[in-house]
């Protein structure tokens, strides 16, 4: 078809995937298409501003790498990440509630035993987390995967630094136990910005917006049988809880973290300055069949 | 705000701008998340196809280069450059029609006399091209700035090389004498393929499309007190002119390129092969104030 116009490109555009084998995409590239025209045609994007736009989105791609995931950041920060995470674990009743994945995580994590200090000597306050896996019904889950990652004290990721060989801390993979249990040392979770260095820093700054997550301990629960849970536990006394700059926060995910005194830990090691503990419970649905 | 679900995330997202001093960065903002989101929640995208588009994206910036530019071809592909062609480059009655800039523009092309031959020994059948720059009242346009590039014979454009040490050929930068003449000698442009061998020749194969162009050659033509054009001229007896992979076709700016047998050329050479030969005018509209 020649001679489209600003009206007839969109319909010529979705008639071009007529034959396209794989209904899914072909359901998706058709609302990907009809949005993304609309976007333009509503704004009535100039050529200046698409070509900023090419630009930009090559420069995310461009500072995406094996540590770094700038596209997920940019999903996250314009709420697209937490819309899919809603649109696809509509939990039952009891469950407890996922959120944002986000683009810190990596299976390169080293297996921890209950109990273990999985700080690895990350800056920031001692903290005991612990608290069981259990199915909807109240059965505990053992020997489910336990997947934990967090920010240092200092609000950055281990994966972040570029000065430190590529060592792995403040995250690690336990197993639950026979009766469900989970337990480990860490740190206490600081909000903490994200990364503002690249083009995503840029649009938060130009739209003005903060770019503050508030504190959180990430978890990726996986046992066979079960739905796989990716969630996270925030502080109840953080000022960002309203305002996350990734939409991320669940009311049934925010926990108290309680500040007991110096003398003896939960582990019964003397400990000289306060720590923290947290004790939360995981409930998994059942996979559906 | 917590406790966000598919149907609030989308207005809280929008309710994060309302800080943004950038009013036009604000609409634009506003109207992607609109339709970001919308696009998610009609398909209800998946959590693993969500992962796929931040794969895909990551690998179309990884794509591009100084060289490459996947993130053009991507907008080309979906119709979006040619509605944003259209949405900006209403012309007056009289005056040359705009299609797609596309990817393979470079500002380092040489500068040549009207009747040089720009093709720098590009395999191709030889070439005349020449013709008029006009303004609507029919003023002749002295001194325009006539930036022209071309796939070679083989369908292949000088950047698309990678071995050939950058050398650039089949483009160059003309003026327009005192009449608002122009002239050059190159080759005649062959339909062919956008690149495939990256992430948009899999969104295409994928989609059942054909990744072809109808023949063309490029044209960007400036001058002071006239609206910039982006165009081609189109050879009339090509199959995909009604098909361009990238939805460029406009009647007007189809023309034939009339084929002389051998004898003596428009330059008064001698040709031992067939030689083909385009006249076309351009007629710029005066710049708005």
């Amino acid at each position: 078809m020649q001679n489209l116009d600003e009206h007839t490109i969109t319909d010529e555009a979705i008639r071009r995937l007529e034959g396209c084998k794989d209904a899914r995409f072909k359901e998706i590239l058709t609302s990907l298409t009809r949005h993304l025209h609309a976007f333009a045609r509503e704004v009535k994007l100039t050529e200046a501003e698409w070509m900023q736009g090419i630009e930009y989105l090559t420069a995310v791609g461009h500072k995406c790498d094996d540590k770094r995931q700038e596209f997920i950041l940019l999903s996250d920060t314009l709420g697209l990440s937490m819309l899919v995470v809603a649109l696809n674990n509509r939990k039952p009743a009891g469950c407890t509630e996922a959120t944002v994945f986000g683009p810190f995580h990596t299976d390169k994590a080293s297996d921890f035993k209950n109990g273990d200090d999985i700080s690895g000597g990350a800056p920031g306050e001692p903290a005991f987390i612990s608290g069981t896996v259990r199915a909807a019904d109240g059965t505990p889950i053992a020997n489910a995967v336990v997947d934990v990652w967090q920010a240092d004290g200092d609000g950055i990721y281990d994966v972040q630094y570029t000065d430190k060989n590529g060592a792995l801390f403040a995250r690690g993979r336990l197993h639950t136990d026979a009766q469900g249990k989970y337990a480990f040392k860490s740190i206490l979770p600081e909000f903490y910005s994200i990364p503002t260095d690249g083009p995503v820093g840029e649009w938060i700054r130009r739209a003005g917006r903060h770019p503050f997550r508030p504190a959180h301990l990430h978890f990726m629960i996986q046992a066979p049988g079960y739905e796989k849970l990716v969630t996270h536990v925030f502080r109840s006394d953080d000022k960002y809880l309203d305002s996350d700059a990734v939409f991320g926060v669940r009311s049934s995910l925010i926990s108290d973290w309680v500040r007991k005194e110096p003398g003896t830990a939960p582990d019964g090691s003397r400990m000289d300055k306060p720590v923290y503990t947290l004790d939360f419970d995981f409930v998994l649905p059942r996979e559906a069949h």
